[in-house]
């Protein structure tokens, strides 16, 4: 298993932990240099929280760092970013962002790319599978997290 | 005054309790059907936080709304949004943001207005004043808000 996979397992143990809490399964690694600088999961239900999705959680957990240490980074996530975590990308200038998976939702690597961030998806089973069963069993909770309108 | 100018006042009230509080002085207000929901303000240093940009903290402050709400407010804020706070406005899909300045920082405004989002700039001087205040005083504390590499 390669770095990124390894660092991904991370993540995925992150959502894994969020869904056990009741909480939405996407988790998210902040690496820089070859070491984990940070973890973090979906808080939305278990702190009421608007903006504590998997990647801005892990950055919030991480701290604040100076501009160059982000620009050594790599963000890892379970599930394709959406617009608020790729705008934390870009203000930080992260420059990396490795994706568990994008099947189930995909909101901004088109952006990302066009920004110079470079995106890999690595489409992991364990991650569609987790999110799909997710989005299965609380569809009204993940359409919150991403701001549409239920019927 | 006008309701945007008036509702705009919040903010800046909210930067200056930050300011005298030793944080960055940016405020943010959000607003739907006539009501304000929630302020907030930027507590990068108050709470040591990564992603507590004014925007970002007023939508935290606000809580979880439902799409629905999300999608009939306006944003209002003291100074042009970042890429973080722009991608939460994309998000939620609030449909318009109104901004006191974006003379001292302006990165999101194409953006926003390509996604279809109503971007109104009242320009006013006691914003750019005391944001340029602030950046002459704090320029490394500045720098680290924005993602930017001092020297």
């Amino acid at each position: 298993m390669n770095d990124d996979r390894q660092y991904l397992e991370l993540a995925i143990e992150q959502a894994r932990i969020g869904r056990r809490e009741g909480g939405i399964p996407i988790g998210a690694v902040l690496v820089a240099d070859g070491a984990v600088l940070g973890v973090g999961r979906n808080r939305r239900v278990q702190l009421g929280s608007a903006i504590r999705h998997g990647e801005t959680d892990c950055l919030e957990n991480v701290g604040r760092l100076p501009a160059a240490t982000y620009r050594r980074s790599t963000l890892y996530t379970t599930l394709s970013p959406c617009q608020l975590c790729a705008g934390a990308v870009l203000l930080f200038g992260i420059p990396r962002v490795v994706i568990g998976e994008n099947r189930t939702f995909e909101a901004s690597e088109e952006h990302l790319r066009s920004q110079g961030v470079e995106v890999v998806v690595l489409d992991v089973d364990a991650c569609v599978r987790m999110m799909s069963e997710f989005i299965a069993a609380e569809p009204a909770l993940w359409h919150e997290d991403i701001g549409v309108e239920d019927d």
